[in-house]
């Protein structure tokens, strides 16, 4: 019986329908892999992403497919799955119907786990003009601007133009922006100098901009205070309790006053659940989250379950859910999968808890910090670990081994090889000041000067 | 002095502006290393593109990453040269001067290095329903199209429709095209079966069509004859002697009479120079490329050089020029950088002499074509000896162990790791023919039906 025939007839066996293949759908399906069910897993692009280390691809360090994974070749042994690549129109829970781009599909239990995207708060200029990095295409949207904004610097003669290019403002000081404020300072530090000699490192500037009163808020003291340490020190100008107010392409508010001029702001300040249209009955919370009891289950609904970042699962315990990490994703998607089997043996479902592995960020070279329960510490073991762990964690020898490569090779030469602006960005409407018209204006361009002096 | 001071200062170096980091341009600014001269790079990209390897991006055998190479790092410890990452707008040679989007450019000698574009013969239907494949957003976006078409002809129930989407037609029997005709046979016989296997191998075409009585026209009839039995052997519908007439995105007309419904045609048929604007004193010949002297001296200029795929060298011995292929690129940058060493001690030029090398082209696992002068062979050497000598040619040796782990890791299981659709292609003006309105119609889609027969 192949996977196609589950889908034409409307088989014996029930069938769990899982969106999003992120690390919440893929544990959910993986663990349903002996269940007498049929598995269908609908995601809009046809591989997984590796969240934690889109930063790298971001920054060069590593190329975009180490960090995706085909969904078909994950599951090419598991019988009873099916992927179908289509993006959720609308989810008709009543009638057991999502509606997508290749046509309805029935199901008769629905996992929703669509993740999280970046959450602007409503500010359309902001989200306009700055970049986030949820997804491996943004990654490389960010990693095109930051090398496109250098060759302009270069060509750059208006020193406050040249400034702006040069300027980087990381908002939200979460994991991600902590990480990839860092690997901004390195590209700083140790990139510049060497690949773009022409340019004068010092006019580079990182700033790091997070709202509550410190950095990496869900970490222990001890790692945040650590982490704002090890950013100041490679040049990172860190502020806490500060908010931007505005961006306009050119110039950032602060609202203690501060208008930083830069054309690069990296937006990580903050996510909001990806949730397809469709449930309307009040399970959607802050966050834009569906709010789930200790089972998974979406209220009002007995077969709709939530799971990973677009959920919220709310118990006495847990007032607030728990934080959007990994861990979380792939601890409820394992439990998710037993309580479907206990479902269809009609034993009793057991609520979620869950276990806190700890918590891992790395700043740059030689430079981590880990809460593993009790045990805290920082620095240059933090940072093997958190290489270790990483590496273990993606899917596949072979992106395992060519991370390892990019790596190992980058750590005693920092040549990352990927720094290519494969596609250029272009935001569309704002362009980025060509220097064309310097070139025309009293302060000509350097080669406007010499081409004159030479006509 | 570092290297923006040569532009900043009108030095006293003379200048040599070579525009195309390609095999041709990166050959003559290496050779150039220690002349007495400044030399300025220009590329739209700021990485070398390793062309012979873009049908495996597009085939989703190897990274984008592994065959470019930022420039920057290629030219880190030469003094004299400078690079810019800058389209050339036109060419004022009798001012010496470029003009580029980053403003005018003055130069003593100037190295027109750009290389080939698709050549659609001015069929403009052609041009925008067909796939080209000259750079990597090119193959990227062929990789999407091939994998997003395999992903629609599985949801797709009209029988027509879905065979036009499993039909593939590459146009053009050269090098890139018998090597692109032949991944997609293995493609069809080794990975459907393993990644789609809802797909019926049978039912997914490749033809591969050429003007020429035969493929590999450069190749000696031994070579050109196996690879066409290699091709047919793997499935491939090769026929020669024959045009395409015409493709509207959904139908391809042939010359013998014959219509292929297809979405996917790949168009590797010819190429013409990528000539900039500006030189018009009737040095532009056929497949607009410039006419040049055995010394690469375009028509009516003594500092103005053309190399590689852009130019022709037409001399009594060589009417035609020599083939566009990377060896004579390469060979007449070093002569160049030598003839313009020469020039500047005022020692007599020496002309160009083509040493072919021998010609290789594969066809797919354990298939190449080997003409090494008068020593032909084909097959598993052949196939051998095409490897080593793509992956010594490669530049860096992270790149070489790269692509070597991903030709070893698909040798051994057929899985290419990087067969992802990283950004859907979008044609834009033609949509694929999404199967939404089939779930409509009588003839429903399997989940419409299923989710009927539920509700």
């Amino acid at each position: 019986m192949t996977p196609m025939e589950h889908l034409d007839t409307n088989g014996p066996l029930p069938r769990v329908v899982i969106v999003g293949g992120g690390f919440a759908g893929l544990e959910v399906a993986k663990n349903l892999r002996k269940a007498p069910v049929e598995v269908l897993l609908l995601d809009k692009h046809n591989y997984h992403t590796f969240q934690p280390l889109l930063y790298q691809v971001a920054s060069g360090g590593i190329e975009a497919e180490s960090i995706a994974f085909p969904i078909r070749r994950i599951f090419s042994d598991q019988k009873n799955f099916v992927f179908r690549m289509a993006e959720v129109q609308r989810i008709e829970a009543e009638q057991n119907i999502l509606h997508t781009e290749v046509g309805p599909i029935r199901y008769d239990y629905l996992v929703i786990a669509t993740g999280a995207d970046t959450n602007f708060f409503g500010n359309e200029e902001i989200k306009h003009y700055s970049m986030p990095m949820k997804s491996i295409p943004e990654a490389l949207n960010l990693r095109s601007l930051i090398l496109q904004n250098l060759e302009l610097a270069l060509v750059e003669k208006d020193p406050e133009k040249k400034k702006a290019l040069m300027t980087f403002v990381v908002v939200g000081g979460g994991p991600t922006g902590v990480e990839l404020s860092g690997s901004l300072g390195e590209l700083r530090n140790k990139v510049l100098v060497k690949e773009y000699p022409e340019l004068d490192p010092n006019e580079m500037r990182v700033f790091l901009v997070e709202g509550k009163p410190r950095v990496l808020g869900t970490f222990s003291e001890q790692a945040s205070a650590k982490a704002a340490r090890f950013l100041r020190k490679m040049g990172v100008d860190v502020s806490n309790g500060v908010h931007v107010k505005s961006y306009d392409g050119y110039e950032l508010l602060i609202d203690d006053g501060r208008c930083i001029r830069t054309r690069n702001v990296l937006w990580s300040a903050g996510v909001m659940g990806a949730l397809p249209p469709g449930i309307t009955n009040g399970a959607v919370v802050r966050g834009n989250r569906l709010q789930t009891d200790a089972y998974f289950r979406v209220k009002g609904f007995n077969n709709v379950f939530a799971i990973g970042d677009v959920s919220v699962v709310v118990t006495e315990a847990t007032p607030e859910g728990y934080p959007g990490v990994a861990q979380v994703a792939i601890q409820e998607g394992g439990q998710l999968a037993k309580n479907i089997a206990r479902l269809l043996k009609n034993e009793p479902l057991k609520p979620f808890k869950y276990f806190d592995k700890g918590s891992l960020a790395t700043i740059g070279r030689n430079k981590a910090v880990a809460d593993l329960g009790f045990i805290r510490f920082q620095g240059f073991f933090a940072w093997l670990v958190w290489m270790f762990v990483h590496l273990m964690s993606l899917v596949g020898a072979r992106n395992r081994l060519i991370v390892f490569i990019n790596w190992a090779g980058s750590y005693f030469t920092f040549n990352s090889i990927t720094r290519l602006i494969i596609r250029r960005f272009d935001r569309g409407d704002i362009e980025q000041p060509a220097p064309k018209p310097a070139a025309a204006t009293p302060a000509p361009s350097a080669d406007a000067t010499a081409a004159t002096r030479n006509a």
